[in-house]
């Protein structure tokens, strides 16, 4: 039997879009005479779809596209996700659905049992669970079909109660298939790949497992569909970060040699990857070209310059230099060279006159105070208002450079340096940064040794130092993943052998800073906990 | 019996605050000879605590509170909500529990079985919901404890599989008690009442049922606490909108008359007590007590100031005129008379040089390009600039002035007039900020009749009116509610009768603006569906 996996790229609710892919994908798989052609999870709409789910024009609009599919299948069987009405009197309307087209009509419909709802999750949300399990007969194979997370219940002790594979093992399939939305995050690779070979084996079943690539909005979909042979072989594997359709040639009793990629101690390079994927995708998907960003002289400013260019295209790219009088000479020197060595075009514009003019009205109001913060953030606010500016004129979407270090403790200017349509480092640690550079110039130096070199500076006031406030970033990163990632309490990290002091002035700026990331641009999710949609704090609140 | 309800207002995330209020709660209750004494849903936590659940450290903090509780108890009962870890092997580790005190201990725990998992709430990200029924025996009764969404399963279909209150009057019990979190909306206080009386009628049991009071950032709760007879007489009923703790002297065959709150077509005054607590919580539970706003001359802004003026006082609020060369000399004019009227110094910052700089250094990048959209939002992020400044400065915090109209259509300068720490009219249509004026002018005259008769106007290009891009607001708003309270897609909005082509006009707007929302502040939340926490849409991503 050939079964094609097809690993596309969705974009969540254009189904006119979605529908016309798979079919293209479809026809393809049968001129390469296949028999069977799988799809991700809720292909159809895209995954996630949100609150797409809960208006029922949307809904009506899947479905009559999930009829138009089947109208167009012949012989070769296709398995597409979709949401599917439910028909029962209780529970809630939809279900997350496996559609088996074949011959022309809906042969069957499979709807997941297991349904995530932690982290970026929130499938309970729109979805009633599967409690009723049945195979699928085709061409004399009894086949189990399961969606995503009904493989993910290995764990001791189990998020569920019920678990979908001890019941259709119990029905004695021939092969397993997995439709997935599983999405990136450089921890997640290794953990899926073992979870679905320990699955295969297991229940001694061929697993052939489809996932999405693509980036919507936030959540980064890497790809990386198998097969996966009843001993726990990768016998085959789309390609990550990119669209694939593979054919494979099963027969039940067939040797199969291992052929998967590697990417165990790769996290910066897979990093790398999934962001370069997230913000082509951001400006595909939203309909933008051009991006516009301002270049500090820093180490952020320069990562995320190298990365949209890699991302968009040079001719795509504007950086825009917004020099004070608290900028070192440096700053304009070292990002020019940046701009040179990417072969950038680029802007300086002064933002002295703008800031004494801000002064200045301000002056009468601000007469006996020190200056502090207000002042700083003066500049940081005339940066972000001028870019946008350009933004609007020009149709630039601007973007975020602030890394996740500093997202976390509140280090940076609401409406002014967190300006930005989409954040492409919220999500990366300071520490990660300087290596995401050094990868970056792993071929030739792209970013100049001297923003490696530099100690980091918002530099807002004369001679300012990150250092200044805050501990050394290896330190404070360490403290921020117990708190964030591992969600450990202070007490807790005290233990760990930090300095105490330290851990409850760095948690307690973590948690004074929740309104900061309220009003955050979108973070590209890379992490196993992302700011954003994945972590729901109070802003009015006490955590600690 | 005498039975206490206590309507606290509890800060989420602060465990020694909200059980330091619960003690003293209990031993008024005692004092006043109460038998058992009812606290809300998740009270030693306060609702909704949110990833404060996924800390294990929290968790322990709670519990560690509630035994403190149980050891203050004697012979008077208390039930009081709060997280309490499962034991079970499989399943979510958190139960959403009542926990019954008395004499120095935990005499026994009741978990909730509908776990609300739509709009606002995410219960299902935390809890495990409950399977097994029984109930509590107490001075020779039977007693149901339920838990807020327990008695929300009687529409049809149900969104559940299960009713807790079927098994659970199967055991035969004497009184029904709920602990509920149960937030306001303007629509949502007949209904509860109503639901809650046909619960009683339903099951022949005298309910009481407790909610919180208070507004955690967006989310408020109005309180509303009641005694309902088993013939559904509401026989009492706490304050809306404010602490209330009643004793009800309860026995069983006692005949009681009605007494409750009257509500019906009220809407308005609903919509202004509950902005008016949300801005007094958001101001006391964050630390800050002054507030400061700029004061355009149009509707939003006067109201805004009106309601921050009664929520915190006058002397906490700081409004700021920023006029530019396209203001109109009412402006100015209008919104020192609505100061004067509301006893409020004010201060007035032209911002036309700080636009002129603005202008010069973008001269040589904007040459060839005709004066738009990019020019308007200049003078919105001056204006945003300095109130930050101030607010940087003084520990004032912004207030947003923008309604529910404009931030659907996106009518906002993003950085600009959209910043601010809440969202005080987010949720409020533009047709309701008139009727809210009108409130507010009710006794006197506090808004100047001009402000409400003006045409509305940004005020960023000369002439500029609203009206120019946009239909009238009662159109607009119609539009806006069936899209949004409603969900129905344009062709069914256009079968109501509306016009194809606006209708088309207005969702696009609204999808194309996720972007701006993503970034909007916390909204104060009036209605059954506002934008923010309770309305989860693709920022990139087709939608129709």
């Amino acid at each position: 039997m050939r079964i094609a996996l097809c690993q596309l790229n969705y974009k969540v609710g254009d189904v006119e879009g979605n529908t016309g892919k798979i079919l293209e994908a479809y026809k393809h798989a049968v001129a390469d005479k296949s028999d069977l052609v799988l799809f991700s999870e809720l292909a159809i709409c895209g995954y996630p779809p949100q609150d797409l789910l809960d208006h029922p024009h949307f809904i009506n609009k899947c479905l009559k596209a999930l009829n138009v599919l089947a109208e167009n299948t012949g012989e070769t069987a296709m398995i597409v996700g979709c949401p599917i009405r439910s028909e029962l009197k209780q529970g809630k309307k939809l279900f997350n659905s496996a559609a088996v087209l074949c011959n022309g009509k809906i042969e069957q419909i499979f709807s997941k049992t297991l349904l995530p709802n932690y982290n970026i999750f929130d499938e309970y949300r729109y979805f009633e669970p599967n409690d009723s399990f049945s195979l699928w007969s085709f061409k004399g194979l009894k086949i189990a079909v399961t969606i995503c997370e009904d493989l993910w219940d290995l764990d001791e002790p189990s998020l569920y109660k019920t678990s979908p594979m001890v019941a259709l093992h119990k029905l004695a399939p021939d092969l397993l298939i997995n439709l997935s939305g599983s999405p990136f995050s450089y921890k997640h690779i290794e953990n899926r790949r073992e979870l679905m070979r320990f699955n295969a084996q297991k229940y001694n079943l061929p697993l052939f497992y489809v996932n999405q690539v693509g980036a919507n909005t936030d959540i980064i979909f890497d790809g990386g569909s198998m097969f996966i042979t009843h001993e726990g072989v990768i016998a085959d594997e789309c390609e990550y970060f990119e669209e694939d359709c593979k054919v494979v040639e099963w027969l039940p009793n067939k040797a199969y040699d291992s052929h998967s990629h590697n990417y165990k101690n790769e996290d910066i390079a897979l990093i790398y990857n999934a962001l370069k994927l997230g913000l082509k995708d951001y400006f595909n998907k939203s309909g933008f070209s051009k991006s516009i960003l301002g270049l500090s002289g820093g180490l952020d400013s320069a990562v995320v310059t190298a990365l949209i260019a890699e991302a968009i295209g040079v001719e795509n790219v504007l950086p825009v230099m917004l020099p004070s009088k608290y900028s070192s000479d440096h700053s304009i020197d070292d990002s020019v060279e940046l701009c040179k060595n990417l072969g950038l075009s680029y802007e300086i514009i002064p933002i002295e006159e703008v800031v004494n003019s801000l002064e200045a009205i301000l002056k009468p109001l601000f007469k006996d105070t020190k200056p502090g913060v207000a002042e700083e953030n003066l500049q940081a606010r005339a940066r972000g208002n001028i870019l946008m500016a350009l933004s609007n004129k020009f149709g630039h979407i601007l973007l975020n450079t602030t890394n996740k270090s500093e997202a976390a403790v509140g280090y940076g200017t609401l409406y002014g340096d967190l300006c930005g349509g989409i954040s492409v480092l919220g999500d990366v640690y300071k520490t990660q940064v300087y290596q995401l550079a050094e990868y970056i110039n792993r071929h030739e130096e792209i970013i100049p040794q001297n923003i490696l070199l530099k100690p980091p500076s918002a530099e807002l006031s004369p001679g300012q130092l990150d250092s200044d406030s805050l501990p050394d970033y290896d330190v404070l990163d360490a403290i921020l993943c117990q708190y964030i990632e591992n969600q450990l309490g202070p007490l807790e990290i005290i233990d760990l052998g930090f300095d105490a002091n330290l851990v409850k002035k760095i948690i307690a700026m973590v948690d004074r800073n929740e309104y900061k990331r309220f009003q955050f641009p979108p973070i590209l999710r890379v992490s196993d906990k992302a700011f954003g949609i994945g972590r729901k704090m109070p802003v009015v609140g006490k955590v600690n």
